[in-house]
């Protein structure tokens, strides 16, 4: 089912001109090998050398399956590195994927094992980005459950209870709308608490008047949901409709330009040009999205800096926001498909301003 | 509080040579900050340099105390290496941590940040492996707990019941128990699944007559236990009793040689040699031990390759085993703590074959 995968890195490498690039994320090993193997502290890694066939490295306490590459077995006594060096050609660059551990390049640079080493990653993570249409059906059913979830999620929230005692509940809901499991720690956050992009639940109590965001997201058959929503709990003065509103509008106007073709810095523009223009652009201070799949946040990402363009079967998160410290925040989430002709917003949940009986 | 720790570790640093140094582990930049932060894939790191102020560089979406360091912030669109760059002398070397993403590591020799790159990490996961009397207090609270909860882990086992089921009520035991939550993922393995040491729980269904191994942990005060114990169901055969012995022989062998100016690659040793020699050297397939403090597997091993010298206030753990592919496998693991004198064992649960009436 992956040699497809690995022909497409490989198209990519050849491209760019790489004989030899070693692969170390072990969700890009699964990606690309089926396999599913978490080394912790241990050396895991895919050489990929073009014209020859890929080398899994791993430790004996592991086990691959076998598939199209050679698997070479190293023990707690081994020196892993060395045993890669000799299917190294010293005499060509390697490339190198983003998450390598530096212990691992470090050592590969003392035993110069190649005539220099580069950050290739991109030839995999670019792959990863687009999506297959079996990745795709996995994405929407993934956003699916998420919808249904955060309609259960809206009926947790009441007075006197804490972010800690709502977030608890979170785990086992997915389970129960068909999902495996969270796809990250979910963040809910009352008041001034959501005015902090990545807090995280603690023990502020709700009160009546606060607003209540809930960042959260699935896994389903690997790959990950991701939606925020925030919600009222009293109705919102004229300042709190403005800045809900004004993220709703931004993150309406970036999803309705998204199509193949399109510049993705254009997209984070045309959110953040709204905001900014509302008054609050320095208080949207992160980028628009990121890129997700069999992690929820995958390489790439949606900002002023990326050279990217859209193209079908990319997903990635539309998500402004405005953080008023020491008041609160607002923020609203959806992922999105890229199609053929436009996009498919993969999150069905309302997103008008809405106040919950709390 | 952790002024002293920069500290070692500059001293640490003076006399390896080493002028200047890149953290990015999170967890040591804890250790030395007190600042939990957890950037994702965003750039977060901790740059020591002898004789200046320690700079700290994360993303404005993550905010730090002030303490006696820098902090430098940057933003989604920033070159977040370029800002470091100007901070680090290119006429010297410097020191990188083992697990800094290569990302990083890549972009700084391409800009040519420094006259060299080495892997520097031991300047302070030697000063994280050897524990304070604060955080020994950690540990030894942190493994009576993990006690405790085995003694509940067992009442658990019942046949029909699958590996899963059980793992799923470990993580609220552990809270009941006064623990923050685990240190790691369960490990719950019945018959020939615990014959993997890294098994994960999964559908098995438990039948009398099989071994049931328990790999498990918590967090308290931030430190993580780690514990196994390995039952059996039924009256074991002399074939499993002799495995059993064996094992249990070599646990307490090592531990009972752990004492300071002991190497730590006698330790395994001692234990590896009395499963050799009852002929089964070659069914204990991975390294005595690990360290282990605020994370679960510290740098650090008891291994024959390791040419560390115990000192006091190291804490690692003791894990012999012996597994039998198709069939079983038995480990029992403890954390220890080296004393002045020699060692405290951090685990009382009982470490003699026994049998579970489920």
């Amino acid at each position: 089912m992956n040699s497809d995968r690995l022909e497409r890195v490989m198209a990519r490498m050849k491209e760019n001109g790489l004989m030899q690039m070693a692969v170390s994320d072990p969700m890009s090993i699964y990606y690309l090998t089926g396999q599913r193997i978490y080394p912790g502290e241990r050396m895991l890694a895919l050489l990929l050398r073009r014209g020859e066939k890929p080398v899994l490295f791993l430790n004996e306490l592991f086990t691959a399956k076998n598939g199209p590459w050679e698997t070479v077995y190293y023990n707690d006594s081994d020196d892993a590195v060395s045993l890669m060096v000799p299917f190294i050609n010293e005499n060509e660059k390697l490339g190198i994927d983003k998450d390598m551990p530096s212990r691992f390049l470090i050592s590969l640079m003392e035993k110069n094992a190649a005539s220099g080493y580069v950050n290739a990653s991109g030839n995999v993570d670019l792959v990863r980005a687009v999506k297959a249409p079996d990745e795709q059906e996995a994405m929407i059913k993934s956003s699916e459950i998420n919808d249904r979830a955060m309609g259960r999620f809206t009926l947790l929230v009441k007075e006197g209870l804490t972010e800690s005692q709502i977030a608890s509940l979170i785990p086992d809901i997915y389970k129960e709308e068909g999902a495996q499991g969270v796809s990250f720690s979910p963040i809910v956050s009352f008041g001034m608490n959501a005015a902090d992009p990545h807090h995280g639940p603690g023990s502020s109590v709700l009160t009546k008047g606060q607003c209540v965001l809930f960042d959260v997201g699935g896994k389903y058959d690997g790959y990950c949901s991701d939606m925020t929503r925030t919600f009222f709990t009293a109705p919102p003065t004229d300042k709190q409709k403005e800045v809900y509103n004004t993220v709703l509008e931004a993150n309406l106007a970036a999803e309705d330009m998204i199509r193949p073709g399109v510049r993705l810095s254009d997209i984070d523009k045309t959110a953040r040009d709204i905001i900014t223009k509302a008054g609050y652009g320095k208080y949207f201070t992160h980028r628009l999205g990121h890129f997700i799949g069999l992690t929820e946040h995958e390489y790439g990402d949606v900002s002023s800096s990326s050279d990217w363009i859209a193209e079908p079967g990319m997903t990635f998160s539309c998500e402004p926001g405005i953080y008023l410290p020491g008041d609160y925040g607002v923020r609203i989430e959806d992922l999105v498909l890229v199609t053929e002709t436009g996009c498919k917003v993969l999150n069905a949940y309302p997103k008008e301003l809405t106040v919950l009986a709390i």
